[in-house]
């Protein structure tokens, strides 16, 4: 009998110490702090791995690496078939949790222009500080293991986006574990592997395994914080869709002395068409555009509690004065936008030939918000074009219709996600708040519709779930272009960020 | 006494022989083709050496393969520095002549986009012929030697523009000094290297060289016969400018989520900039920029006898409406051009990236008539720029103006040559008109200036000499673009010209 006493006194005992340990509140500070340098080697492990999208063989050792990283953590895996590459879903089942978090996470990055790097290899994550006339000066790595300055950055592909944000939820989940915790609820990742080709497969297979990812909430972490680089969350993003307009010439090239005068310039009637689009300060002026969306006063009022500091941006930019959409920044990104991301035709610089040449193409993106269906946007801007008198083809013309049609345009149109909104008061915003308050000690940056697109909608409608963007980057990252980077202290607040927000109760 | 009248006999006999020689009128048609072969082999030796003149190293093999083919044909050469790479001079003074000829081409070629050329090398000549499905099919070269088709052609960079026509002027030299015949002039050859980059040092050089390259007139074999393809002269040439004109958005490319609606888009701008500069017919709205153009009812006239079948060249350009500068293509280029040949902002196609690009760029070059004077056309196309609100700099910006200027724009522009005109009754013209006679038995095609631009004005201006240009080539040979070739007809009757211009009395 003494026996058995002892032996249930032991368990117990035992109990009580696990209940004590996860009673006791984290110094999320300090634990971050004796983590931060196991955080930056998986951020370089994973980093290393070369992860463009529009090449799927680079995509393989990323996916095998997150799955024996989650595997290793005790995870359960599944790779989602898809018509493109797999997703890569994970759980944690936590006994008697009421409530499921999803994570969402994308593990491949834009491609890279090598010789527009300050490094040698965009793949090889570079320490790097600010010297004193200004230039990214790079240090060994090793300095970090005696001290670093949070201002410090590592470059690299995908530092930022959005790689740097999984590596830091990895981290902060060992350091929770490290103290005995875990979640009062259960966790669900899925990590995608085509965000930055548009998720083209994305929204099909959310539905087709709805009841695998099925959650009470979705949290995004991408993107980055406002430009105050506080710390922010985001209650929506716009959408994104894309037009690829090719307005045709002649069949070939022609010396440009021959024809020049006489052969109609693609390129010169490409930028009328596209100059007929906006007016001088940036405004869509095709009618209907911006159709559906007007901005109450005490929407105006939310947005005015950002604290962006415009003359900060412009500066930072670079630019001498702003498109007039909105009259904010915060009211600029509640439209929809149509933006040309690239342009060309013919050759510039070194390559330059005395042509008048055959085609000129222009990629353009519409960001999307809740009030802007693209496929009504979409059918504006195509009448726009009809409007100005091209005959419009979704395939390069015959020779029949070039002699035809003075005007000839291919259009390419396609819509990788639409817009997405939580209101600040649902559950997660209102969860969120707390895990903030607890790991900064004031309430985050609010930010209505982020700018930015995540492929979020597909998972809102399929799911029914609200989602919240937990942003923890800087702003400053140079996503997509050439030198992202991460800021150190970005790194490891992004890591306290995580490790509140899994030792938040629900 | 005997043996001393044999000797005199022996030698009034044998210069006799050479007169009688030289009096016999050459069967133009059967010499060319004895010696067509031959030709093509030549050919084939030069075009197989690449010769970009953006890469001076390429060039240097040029100049010695033209110094050993002078020299071995007794030419006394000579290569005349200049600030870039040299010029190559060569000459054949004539016993008693009493005018000099200078004859001008050009050795270097346009830069080669591999992977649009459809054949392994551009600088491995290709015969091809258009087989039944309108492909243009490759044949061994030796099949010429059994017989062949002048609409088959050669495919090589420079087969026509303009290694050809020299390769055709050794040719016919060649059979002339076969059959006994000099020219009763003397003849010069000037060899530029640098024709497709501008001739950056053609005037100075020429104004420095203008003893050694004096001459009575000079004819230029480059360019085109007329789109009919019948014999062709040209007795004028547009100059050409250029502008490179960049348009400056962000510092640094900004993901188009976070900043598209608010940071101006450089490409939007440059397209509204380009789309200001002309009218929807293609006409330059700039105020003054046709000044000084005022086609006479006379003029007109002369325009109208050169036979363009506009159905046909719309046709083959696969265009279903032409600019409207003149009411017909001989009348477009007697105006001044404003053309794109090229235009880039950010990335298009795979590499697309969805930024808001950092800069848009512009290439513009200018075709310009005796009547318009560039550095007037810049003036107004600045006046212009900065009429839209620019501010134009000759660099980069620096931080500062890009926050104090809403509009920044970089200007570079430069001059290549100017246009020259000689009219239709001048020496050379009368001269050429019976050596054409002799060779084709009728008058050839004359053109009043053509739209192509040839490094002419320099010499013109400094030695003070007419010009006129010796056309031979096939119109459709691609040049400056891929696949260029030159059509073997063309070729054959490109000799039997020269020979004909060899050998005509002065």
């Amino acid at each position: 009998m003494k026996k058995i006493l002892t032996l249930v006194f032991v368990y117990v005992s035992a109990i009580s110490v696990t209940l004590a340990q996860q009673k006791k509140q984290l110094d999320l500070d300090a634990v971050t702090e004796a983590h931060f340098l196991k955080g930056i080697q998986n951020l370089q492990d994973l980093v290393s791995i070369p992860n463009d999208s529009n090449d799927p063989s680079q995509l393989v050792p990323n996916i095998t690496w997150c799955e024996e990283n989650l595997d290793g953590r005790g995870w359960n895996t599944k790779r989602l078939e898809t018509g493109g590459f797999p997703l890569l879903f994970a759980e944690k089942m936590v006994p008697k949790a009421k409530k499921t978090v999803l994570f969402y996470f994308h593990i491949d990055g834009q491609p890279v222009d090598r010789k527009r790097w300050e490094q040698a290899d965009p793949y090889q994550p570079t320490l790097k500080k600010l010297n004193d006339s200004g230039k990214w000066e790079a240090m060994p790595m090793e300095v970090l293991e005696n001290s670093y300055d949070p201002e410090w950055r590592i470059f690299a592909r995908s530092s930022s986006d959005d790689k740097g944000p999984f590596a830091m939820f990895l981290t902060a989940w060992d350091a929770m574990v490290e103290h005995g915790k875990m979640p009062n609820y259960n966790v669900k990742i899925i990590l995608d592997f085509e965000e930055e080709i548009g998720s083209p497969y994305l929204p099909e297979s959310v539905v087709k395994y709805k009841d695998i990812l099925a959650a009470d909430m979705m949290l995004i972490m991408d993107g980055p914080r406002h430009l105050s680089n506080e710390p922010t969350l985001s209650f929506g993003a716009r959408g994104i869709s894309q037009i690829t307009l090719t307005v045709f010439g002649p069949r070939a090239a022609q010396h440009s002395g021959h024809y020049g005068n006489y052969a109609p310039n693609p390129a010169f009637r490409l930028s009328q068409l596209l100059a007929s689009m906006k007016d001088d300060e940036g405004r869509v002026i095709i009618p209907g555009f911006y159709d559906g969306i007007q901005l109450t006063d005490a929407e105006k009022a939310i947005l005015d509690r950002v604290p962006d500091n415009e003359a900060d941006i412009k500066r930072k930019l670079g630019i001498g004065a702003t498109d007039k959409v909105g009259g904010t920044y915060q009211e600029s990104i509640q439209y929809p936008s149509l933006n040309i991301r690239g342009m060309a035709s013919g050759w510039v610089g070194d390559e330059v030939r005395t042509i008048v040449p055959a085609d000129a193409t222009a990629e353009i993106d519409i960001r999307l918000v809740p009030e802007s269906d693209p496929e009504r946007l979409f059918a504006l801007v195509r009448k726009h074009i009809e409007d100005h008198g091209y005959h419009v083809l979704d395939r390069d013309p015959t020779d029949a219709e070039r002699v035809k049609y003075p005007k000839l345009i291919k259009w390419e149109g396609s819509v990788s996600y639409q817009a997405f909104r939580t209101p600040f008061d649902s559950e997660p915003g209102l969860w969120l708040e707390k895990a903030y308050m607890r790991a900064f000690g004031k309430e985050p940056i609010k930010i209505r519709i982020s700018g930015g697109s995540l492929p979020i909608a597909p998972f809102v409608d399929a799911l029914q779930v609200p989602a919240v963007t937990v942003v923890t980057v800087n702003s400053d990252n140079n996503q997509h272009g050439p030198n992202e980077n991460i800021r150190l202290g970005n790194y490891k607040e992004g890591i306290k960020t995580a490790l509140a927000i899994l030792t938040q109760e629900l």
